[in-house]
């Protein structure tokens, strides 16, 4: 670009980021703060993190909290019949779907204080800002406090974004966890599972929905940008693989003679890593259970169960690594004189992030003066089931050191802020179209 | 050799052959099906093998019809104070050191029936034979049971031929295994922890010490040699290997980010098997145990703990082979991005067969026609703790398919009689020098 362009771009820059609305940084940190307790350690501080697991006595009180900071915000929280917490602003033309945004606030056990934390409570953070702006935006808002993302209860994550989406169904509402029916669960938050259905919301009820979460890798603080704007979420599939060897004594087997299953294991383990670093992008593969049976230091293992898992925003093009390591598991089935069995365990698709929002969150970012990078979420979030109702769209700040699910889990208060006032410049894009 | 020469060895071996006595097959096979049913699982049939794991209540069984079978062969068993059963027969010369020979009669969980229970009925079948062709030999001979060879209980094998050995100390005593201390054990088998000194024997207590076992590997089976005439009992170094990564997120930690801890400790498992394999020889070597953390599917493993085990009839041989595998794993942790720990966990000596017992046992075969072939003891045998004491041999039957600790262990009745018999003609080599 020539100079007098350049200085033209520079000055609408600095006339946009004069107009946007802030939010309050000190308000969020303290809400952050205030949250933190509910599910932290005894005797703990911020930095032991947080335990606040789906349907805990900790996850109520969490909640309570949140609806608390709702109506202090001056909405009126409601719990639909999942137990997704709600509260809707009111625009000017009530008649058009919302702009619907926020995340949730269970954790895993030993978990951070921004994995979830912060999407909600910059939502509440957006709603008191805009009261304190006077700003009554066309379309109304919508917030939301998912309940149970992460699934350790009930080995069942995006429990209430699914049930929106119309994924949780009655007979679901009997699996038992901890001693501890589904439907009770749910009822102890506050839903109603006996007419479960009607937290079901159909496509189109939104005009976009959005969400503020932490990186939870270490992409954007490695490159010391401060705004991802989401390319979508990964699909994963995964693989039961299962080796079928011969147990024998480790003294008197000669070497030649051995059908070990951990050794033929072990070449999968390399397989997988070799499999997907051979080719470009950006996709990860993993064997994070292995299983060895007898598992004594003198018996040549004779079965090993483990489990692969592939990731990548193409579906596809997992499909075809797998197709890869599949063959490559034949050769060392054979070489190895073992057994191999390769199943597919768990398969789901690839959420990717409405184009047009992705332009939205970029610009909003460049209005404010600040670096995006588009990025994968190798994680899971509530976003892939709302893409299933809507446009969809995610805005990623950076976890120190990519550190997450971990009571070393960090994104710097300014960082949160800025992925904040992101989140509100986008809401406000959306909320007028 | 020229053909007279060659008619000459024929006619010599056909004369030996016909005066060597026998032992009575069909008894002996009669008497390890009887000991089988103690111990065998509810409803099952010889085939689904034994637990007869020692201090049982069918160990003591076991036990029970092992001395009523000695007391049958006209001898008077007695219990030493570590719980072994020793009974003798009487020489013409009761002053000399006797020839003691035997085995074990516990077993391993889910074991065989040939295991221990061989070479134990065996030395009361060759008092029997003996019996009955009225031989009385110049040396006294000593049959024995020992107590817990297999050491599943108190993680502790050997514990009776140790305690003869000096190895089992006072303090050793109130080990707890099951809620039971090793004390009250010892006393459940008719010991006497009390003065459990009493057990130990001194060096040149016997003459020569011989035990007839199963092979437990498949090296005769393989070759179709009927008698195994062991060269000794192999060293065993374990090593304990931690390799220290960096748990993450599997779905947003890029490959090139991970401290992948299961990564590294697959190429350790590869390494010990080139490491053993590249030089030539008969050592084993064994990662038969490892354990991942937090071992989930969707996290990269932050820690695996895995366990080495080496062996060779030369312990020296195995300390060079650790050394290069402590350098390979020192590059392997440089290669990862983990740290890797490699600390002795155990070790035990070489314990070498006696070379006269060596050459008096092939002699023994040849004299009953019987092929013969030298090779190393894997696993370890009550054998090498009495070869601390004096002079030491074992005998090996084929094990079929190489299978043992496993109900499927077998071995052909045929060959049981030829090693019992085997057996025996040592035992009278031995008793009249």
């Amino acid at each position: 670009m020539n100079r007098r362009h350049f200085l033209g771009t520079l000055a609408a820059s600095a006339f946009a980021q004069s107009r946007a609305p802030r939010i309050n940084a000190a308000r969020l940190r303290r809400h952050i703060e205030e949250l933190s307790v509910f599910g932290r350690p005894a005797g703990g501080t911020f930095a032991d993190g947080v335990s606040r697991i789906a349907y805990s006595d900790a996850d109520v009180a969490g909640r309570a909290y949140v609806t608390k900071l709702m109506e202090t915000a001056g909405l009126q929280p409601r719990i639909d019949a999942a137990g997704n917490i709600f509260a809707r602003r009111e625009g000017t033309e009530n008649a058009l779907p919302p702009v619907l945004f926020g995340s949730h606030t269970d954790s895993v056990p030993n978990g951070g204080n921004f994995d979830g934390d912060l999407g909600t409570l910059a939502a509440i953070e957006i709603m008191e800002t805009l009261n304190e702006a006077r700003i009554t935006t066309r379309r109304p808002l919508e917030i939301v406090d998912w309940q149970n993302e992460e699934g350790y209860a009930f080995n069942n994550g995006l429990a209430g974004s699914g049930a929106v989406a119309g994924h949780l169904e009655k007979k679901d509402l009997d699996a038992v966890w901890n001693g501890m029916r589904k439907a009770e669960a749910i009822r102890k938050i506050g839903g109603h599972p006996e007419r479960i259905e009607e937290a079901r919301r159909a496509k189109g009820s939104f005009a976009c929905y959005l969400e503020l979460h932490i990186e939870q890798g270490g992409t954007l603080d490695r490159a010391g940008i401060p705004i991802g704007v989401v390319e979508g979420i990964v699909a994963i599939d995964r693989y039961d693989v299962e080796v079928k060897g011969f147990a024998n004594h480790a003294g008197t087997t000669p070497m030649p003679e051995r059908q070990d299953a951990l050794l033929a294991a072990s070449q999968i383990v390399l397989a997988v890593d070799e499999t997907v670093r051979r080719e470009p992008g950006r996709q990860v593969g993993t064997v994070g259970q292995l299983n060895v049976s007898p598992n004594v230091p003198n018996i040549v293992p004779g079965s090993v169960k483990l489990v692969v898992e592939l990731r990548d925003l193409s579906g596809k093009k997992i499909a075809g690594l797998a197709e890869q390591l599949r063959t490559r598991i034949q050769q060392i089935a054979a070489q190895t004189k073992t057994q191999i069995e390769m199943k597919a365990a768990a398969h789901h698709d690839e959420a990717l992030a409405t184009p047009e929002v992705q332009t939205s969150i970029e610009a909003a970012a460049a209005k404010l003066g600040l670096k995006s990078a588009r990025l994968p979420s190798g994680a899971g979030h509530d976003a892939q089931m709302m893409s299933l109702l809507g446009p969809m769209g995610m805005i990623f700040v950076p976890s120190v050191g990519g550190i997450s699910h971990s009571p070393k889990e960090l994104s710097r208060w300014e960082d949160c802020a800025r992925g904040a006032d992101v989140l509100l410049a986008t809401v406000l894009d959306w909320a007028a179209r």
